[in-house]
């Protein structure tokens, strides 16, 4: 995803499966097909170990943005799934993004920041 | 882990793989473990899918103890490390916490938040 220019707001969203998988993954991939279209929207990253245990970070333009997902009632059917099927325990939080930078391999080895 | 009360910092590190693994894991753990000797440190979540995709968040009392982290010379040796060898691209933001919760299967399947 592109960097967009703080400040803006990301949702950190931690999260330990259980062993019941019954609809999790097109849940999963249905939630970020429907973030991308809200507004406010700036990206989401995720990642998930062979131990369970999962990241999936959003990016928002404002808490507002993130209230009104959070009210999205397709999204809220997803999230009660979540607490009676495929999660053990899951943390949740929001912060600001007050800076930000990216390296690539093509940018050569000095540190971006130095 | 606890979760801390906010505000404090949230270090977002995002990063991709190359497919070169010399000396990846030992030095991903030690850095782990040297962070967790550092001031102002309050914990530290990571995840890397089968895609080489990883998160790394860690958390941090004041920005403060994100910069002397920073300057860590073993740290540092690591990083340089990380951009010669083990990541094609990585992104980083440092990300204020404002507010925080947990869930776990527990508390029952009513939302946390309602």
């Amino acid at each position: 995803m592109p960097l967009p220019q703080p400040p803006y707001y990301a949702v950190i969203f931690t999260s330990q499966r259980t062993a019941v998988d019954a609809g999790y993954g097109s849940t999963a991939d249905r939630m970020v097909e429907l973030a991308a279209q809200q507004p406010g929207y700036l990206g989401a990253e995720s990642a998930r170990g062979a131990d369970g245990l999962g990241i999936t970070v959003s990016y928002w333009a404002s808490e507002a943005d993130i209230a009104a997902w959070r009210r999205n009632a397709e999204h809220q059917i997803a999230r009660d799934t979540g607490r009676r099927d495929w999660y053990a325990h899951y943390t949740l939080r929001v912060a600001k993004v007050e800076r930000a930078y990216e390296w690539q391999r093509e940018d050569g080895p000095q540190d971006p920041q130095a």
